[in-house]
């Protein structure tokens, strides 16, 4: 089987890391790898032993599987064989056409961001690895912002306290924003609509914030649900109460298909202090911030805010070693004795196999 | 006594912040400061309540006192009154004419970075103040170019090694980045040629480094000597063989008034891992490592090298806070009963009195 690794547009990381090239090969996958795949997540060509280096239009004719993060844009997939199988990210939940799109070019499409969020699924869980890596990143990034320290410093020439953060959401992305402010030394307070999150919460030592009468989403695979229009403005008000005082405000709620709920509206931000700075992880799906802007940092009223969704992107070394183990950890699934074996009847199979008709699951 | 408070060019600190007014109006200081001296370290004019905001021609000839980070210029300077005070950083130790130039034009120049660095004159120690910034935002500014994590990470996706810290000099800033790595979760190496700076190291939780045959410098007033070649080449070794390992390696080796010793030659930076970061907090004398720019972050052999020796105006608010304070301590020594005293018999006086003539010790 011949799995193709390409390079992303405007994203440094790369699908598959030079350790994965042994592990698959012994799963009976033959690597082909564009050129300069792993160049800017700092892995060079000569690191990939054992895969055969192509350039992209030779590569796409040839394989047989084709890997990326993102997926490809309609000319290569043209130029793919039918019957091909495509792995990468394609958030059916936001674009449902993209489904139809494939069948019509008799594609195979396997979406990672639909594995199911199970236990047994957790090894090959991107979204976790990904919103991990965003998690911590948000917190350097507001650090490489502020002008102030975040830990308490005791000096001769006197005391500076320590930094306050915000978390909006924890999450997986929102715990590990905790976590890191609290390892930098940061007062840390957190929201999140479950209330499950309040032990997790604390036991990385932040105070857990809560409003009474958020919906339950415990039946919701472990996505947020969208909350009512009076839940978010008493929501709204709680925030408010806090982020004038607050240094740092690191946003992750998402609402999986929909629009993000809006959080932190433009009269708080006016409010904060001058020099604040806010993280909008949501930015892509409409923001949890009203002034945050997709891919841009900008300053209102003051205060820094940060619009980025894709934060892994600016930790490309670590993110694609996580984001490769996470695809091995899939296609040993799905490869058995050398050959591929897309079972239906494995919820995470048919939960990623999203080309997949009714009728295909006797077609393998 | 007329204290003006000029806005820097090319700097976003400001060498007194708000909550000095009311503390120095109280010694016998009139504040004058010029508009928008403090608005890019997040202080508004209109947060300094009891100074008296003038554009910059009229407070050069109204001061009677004139504070600042960095020297005036020429220009400004020539618009003082005979006899006014300027209290700055002039670096005497870098270039003896400045004091020439200042007696000639008749003023006197109380320069903080000549006060000794005595237990007695650590409240008014604005280059530790200063340096310890510039340690802790070295840690930062690396973290946000590094494509790696810097703490351990263990995950369903596999585990994450702890990035490995290098800090060469631990002085003030080579401790705070030392603490702050370590903070992070990193593993941190250390080296000193004071083997007293040893338990310091170890304290923070770093393994310290040691090169035998330094020069001693317990009698250079708390500022490093200049060690010999062959002692260089031997730390250049050591570092050598542990930058292979390292993702980062920070360097804060200065020698006042000379050149910094080289440690980090072009071929140890072609040996590191690619995507490593350097940063060199003493490219402005030259630097630590053969490769850094001062003023730029380049990239050599896939390495970032980040030379910048003036990293605490990269965290305004908090740095000009410190500074303020020193300035404030400093002042509180210099004025008596609404009269200013400069007192040559006082070690910290006629350290900073760096325009004094002998004669002038009985002058005031």
């Amino acid at each position: 089987m011949k799995l193709a690794v390409l390079k992303e547009n405007n994203d440094p990381r790369v699908a598959l890391t030079p350790d994965a090239v042994g592990k698959l090969s012994d799963l009976g996958f033959d690597i082909l790898l564009e050129h300069d795949a792993g160049a800017e997540a700092f892995f060079p060509d000569d690191a990939y032993e054992g895969a055969k280096l192509m350039d992209r239009q030779a590569l796409l004719q040839e394989a047989e599987l084709v890997l990326s993060i993102h997926p490809l844009d309609d000319e290569a997939l043209e130029k793919l064989t039918e019957g091909t199988v495509v792995i990468a990210q394609f958030q059916p939940f936001n674009d449902e056409s993209v489904v139809d799109k494939l069948r019509r070019m008799k594609l195979r499409a396997l979406s990672l961001d639909m594995i199911p969020r199970t236990t047994l699924a957790q090894a090959m869980d991107i979204l976790s690895s990904m919103a991990s890596i965003a998690g911590y990143k948000a917190v350097l990034e507001a650090a490489h912002l502020l002008p102030r320290y975040f830990p308490m410093m005791i000096t001769a020439a006197g005391s500076i306290r320590p930094a306050k953060v915000l978390v909006l959401g924890a999450g997986v992305a929102g715990l590990q924003a905790i976590a890191t402010a609290r390892r930098l030394g940061a007062q840390v307070e957190a929201f999140d609509t479950r209330s499950a999150a309040k032990e997790e919460v604390q036991s990385l030592g932040a105070k857990f914030v809560e409003v009474e009468g958020a919906k339950d989403d415990s039946e919701a695979g472990g996505y947020a649900v969208e909350q009512s229009e009076d839940f978010l403005k008493r929501q709204r008000a709680e925030v408010q109460a806090r982020a004038v005082k607050s240094d740092i405000i690191i946003t992750t709620a998402q609402v999986r298909g929909r629009k993000a709920p809006m959080l932190v509206p433009a009269s708080t931000v006016e409010q904060m202090k001058p020099g604040s700075v806010i993280v909008d992880l949501a930015s892509s799906t409409g923001g949890n911030c009203e002034l945050s802007e997709d891919n841009k940092t900008v300053q209102q009223h003051g205060v820094y805010i940060i619009g980025n969704s894709n934060l892994s992107a600016l930790m490309p070394q670590d993110a694609s070693q996580l984001y490769s183990n996470n695809v091995v950890n899939f296609l040993k699934l799905i490869a058995e004795e050398g050959q591929l074996k897309l079972d239906l009847d494995n919820e995470i199979i048919s939960g990623a196999y999203i080309t997949a008709e009714p009728a295909a699951a006797t077609e393998e």
